[in-house]
């Protein structure tokens, strides 16, 4: 067993943690946050580091390195107070050089370095939250064109990103469900931005297909495949979310344990006082499972033993573990949080819309517990 | 035993209810949050209607009702979507018959009908949460006049009130806490708004006090006696909070419940899956016993039993309760509640305020857990 | 409103308590929790003084009073640590007035007043859990007589009541669910008593009938009518399980705030720290929501008004909610608590039993779940 | 990084699963459970598998292996139903070495390989729980002797073991904390066992020492340095106890998960509804954070890095999340687990001792508190 990252991995996240020192982030972020607008200056900047490049294959000038290294780069990046759920698509061009033909990876992949919003699928439907059944979206052959007909919604970063890869089932036969790889510039298509209580810098829209005309050459992957392509992307993105709210609840618990060690009630620190102390045994007890159980889940992932069930149960502990944190952070902070303008505030309310999307909670815990039940049939 | 409203107090609560189907008030509740705005409107149609009366003795034209009333109002407008934590001073009254001058009386009640924001007590410091042995603000007498110094901090309703009760120790013995009647447009006073997490209807701000001129007729109840009025009036306080945790959590509750009957996902109700039933049955339990805790004390208060501790214990149920019926409320509606406008987040950021504002969960604890603990002595 | 009982109710509670008193009962429960037997000197006790007549009507030389009367009692009992899970046949006899024949009701009956165990109902079978379409259980009419076959399971009392209502399948039409009155000195009879992990004073047993002759006059109620029959006294079944745990969690917090404030260490009772009096404002909320849950439902029962769903809601909040008070009791208690013979350890371990007997928490919450949805519709 | 065994440490693991499968334990267990006595054969068994040598150095016998492989021999036991709690003296040999003379030494690893119980130590008193300010045995030294004093309670394992390390002051010096070896046999020492809620295979017991006459070389370690000893043995023993609070909820998690895949309830398996599949979910979560906690301490502490606070806050959460896992799978198991024999049913009273004994659960939360809080001062 090794508890530790090794020396190159560390060298790595060091130099995240030196990125996020280097200047005022939390100024950038806040104005970000209240505009709505994503971070592109900070995404570059990471990206400029090689964030995007952790998981890219050497063949296409990415370092080849793995998931534990990327968890690391994650937790230096979120424990510093980085709004590490803007950069989900970036850790994902693995699944673009598995699925896409040539000229569709290269369109994504010129963006490689840019921080660039570049790429999301589009799957929910608002008849259809976790049911595909009732998937309304279809594509029609006609004249050797393909129509593409529908309405997508909570679709993240949907304002920014130029491409979308839209799952639709065929019109002449409901039972095949596809995904094509959509210009969002092109005519028919329309977008109405919906406001979040939280992620408020990556955007969120409603989608509409109206006869969107795409070519044969915009088949995302194979025909038919829309379901084993998407469930087998699913784990890698619910584990994203996990890592995400952990890096989160890091950097509220160091805020509030500076806080209570500093701030002086009756002539001590309110770090001495015992229900202050069962919030920081709560707190560290949170963080060390979110750590392991995502360090282990990198480490099988990099192994390729990672079980059916695991991401789920991460997504499922970790928004509420970091919940718990951040919760306890703001309790800690008391007026200093609640008020003015602390991250902490911004941590509150990015969280709670996690436990939504990307799966609902409920959804995760249906997975993990089939999950854990599975071993003993 | 009778857990029945009379037949009086029914007719009452059925007036706000009224009032409340009358109009469209969530659109107009929605921009006063957004734009952090008073809702003056709402509060002047409520008052029309005789809410600030409720408590009101009938010899200054009011209703000289009880707080099972009261209660009743507030479940009421609470429980139809009413950011009634605005209301925290209608009735308080009392209070103010009690401790004020005949003028200082005059001059407040001439408000009364009103729905105006007119007063609050003002205590906190930045460097004395809850302690008040470090508070700071100090009043003066030089030369026939009184002269407050000082800074006081997360200041409710500062930005619009024309009155703020303020506690000050006499610089000449610092053992002397006295409050003092301070019109807000004197010279001297300055004010910096501060955002909040929540409860946005309601200002909240930083209040500076540079040797503002005060007359000894300004004094507010008796001198020394700050703490006494304090602790007093503290309860009552709690109560209220307490109060309008419920009624938010009963709209959420309600709006959560119309939802799940009629989403059908995968052919069926969602109201049909066990997790959801799991969510309602909780949520049910936190509804019950909220409402019971707090008519109970109300009906305490009206006979004069309220015991120690009482008030400070059902502020720190009802926060956790409200949040775990919101909560959930807000997980069965699912990406409807955590996008667009649904009032359901708004509910989500008020609720969290209120564990660190009113005295903290931490103080409601300590003050419920030694009531408790008192009798056995 | 009004929260408080009258006083003939006052009256009559107080009596119980005064019994209670009368003697070091809790040296008499400690043996017969040990030796697993039913505390018949205690039932008599109580019943001597009209317990078993709280509800049953003045026709049948009851006292024909109300059910927050019988509350009030249990209350008492419980709280002055009486094993009141003994008793859940004694309110039962309007049930067998409306059922039973002159001659069944009339041998039940006759037991008024004594403290015997005198009856139960049999339902739960091997491979039928909660799910009555596997039950197995049948009788067959033979040559004038009727026979019974079948294995009832975790039946209380088994080991000690002359009598059993028997719900069984007409084995030839299964569709028909009826229940006989079954004497259980009869030949045919097997019984083989089941070890619990608590609620000791009651026995529960393998109950198996081969082929036992009963008459005619032995049906119970209606041919067919089992179900409902079934499904109307069940309410009032977990509604007698929640005023236990109530009654149990009340004594566990008394003894523990009288340790508390006793137990010195480190120079000061151990009431004054934090973590302490944390568990008691926990405990405090508890007991109070328990029994304004309770009495509410007692009230609503003497009234009609009693909503579906709320019964079970009873059952699933006080069974937690009085665990989480004696989980808190049993840890002031600490090593006084965990060794030796104090019955806050026998409660632990009773109350772990009623989450699953009379119904899971499971069954509790689909119910309270689905009553908190109907109204929404 | 990595999260796997070497294959020598899973050999060792191996070889205790082994063990365990070879007959039918449990119903041994049972019977020692029942008669609260110390399953002498079982520890007999493990020792000739070299248990006790896993941490002992080459140089006395041992294996000198290292934590990880204590924790997975642990882990094997405890999954596989084994009472592991009455192993706790076994992993510390070591300790012995240190500080005993090599008499006493010599007389302790006399015992290596039998089973036997050998050795414990004796801090708590009625008067000083965790307060050692209060602790009122001591040893006055007299004409050569030495003579200890004083009573002793919740002495576990007392009523078996051959020696005791027992904590006195110095009569002459109230200050000076000692220990001494003493012999449980010698004149003046009286037991009085205790009866405890659970872990009854090892014993409990009031322990009073009368003038018992000891001499200069008995005294354990050096004079004075007891609180330094304790305190690092402290940490020890609570990863310990956390350590068998994990075993024995796996052993928990896979009685049920079998039963729920076996279980038919109306027609389909119970593990197929969602309020069980939340169970597994939970418990899942539970078992992985246990799991990692415990390997990462031990892992630290083979390579001396274990963070002050570390194995408090194992203690604290394990206690706890060990807890729900067993609360839940009695749950799953419902009347099969709370009737008849099952040892879910045993698990559910040992684990609750657990957070009582070995430092109580408020003790942890101080500790671990406190620790997470000093890397920020």
């Amino acid at each position: 067993m090794d508890f530790s990252l090794s020396e190159d991995q560390q060298l790595i996240a060091n130099g995240f943690t030196e990125l996020m020192e280097s200047r005022d982030w939390e100024s950038y972020f806040h104005e970000c946050d209240e505009k709505s607008e994503y971070p592109q200056e900070w995404v570059a900047a990471i990206c400029e580091l090689g964030f995007d490049r952790i998981l890219l294959p050497e063949e296409y000038d990415g370092l080849g390195l793995d998931w534990v290294t990327l968890t690391a780069a994650y937790e230096a990046l979120g424990r510093a107070g980085g709004p590490t759920y803007v950069l989900y698509q970036l850790p994902g061009y693995n699944s673009v050089i598995r699925e896409g033909t040539d000229e569709q990876r290269d369109k994504i992949l010129a963006h490689v370095g840019t921080g660039d919003q570049i790429l999301n699928y589009s799957m929910t439907e608002p008849s259809a939250g976790s049911s595909w059944d009732d998937m309304r979206t279809t594509y029609t052959r006609r004249d050797g064109k393909v129509y593409l007909n529908g309405h997508k919604t909570f679709q993240t970063s949907a304002m920014k990103v130029p491409y979308l890869v839209v799952m639709a089932r065929n019109a002449d036969d409901m039972s095949v469900y596809s995904e094509w790889f959509v210009d969002t510039s092109l005519p028919g298509i329309a977008k109405e931005p919906l406001h979040k209580l939280g992620l408020r810098m990556d955007s969120c829209a409603e989608v509409y297909f109206d006869d969107v005309e795409l070519q044969e050459k915009d088949l995302w992957g194979t025909e038919g495949n829309a379901f084993k392509r998407g469930v087998k992307d699913f784990d890698d993105e619910r584990f994203l979310v996990a890592l995400t709210n952990y890096g989160t609840a890091y950097c509220a618990f160091e805020d509030a344990a500076r806080y209570a060690n500093q701030r002086v009630q009756g002539g001590q620190a309110i770090a001495r006082h015992q229900l202050i102390q069962l919030k920081f045994a709560d707190m560290k007890v949170a963080l060390t499972n979110m750590r392991n159980m995502l360090y282990e889940i990198a480490w099988k992932m990099d192994h390729g033993t990672t079980g059916r069930g695991d991401c789920s149960m991460a997504k499922y502990y970790c928004s509420h573990a970091a919940h718990l944190v951040v919760d306890n952070a703001l309790q800690v902070l008391a007026g200093v949080g609640i008020t003015g303008e602390h991250r902490v505030q911004r941590f509150y309310r990015d969280l709670r819309v996690d436990r939504v999307s990307g799966g609902t909670d409920e959804m995760m815990i249906l997975a993990a517990g089939r999950g854990a039940l599975r071993d003993y049939r």
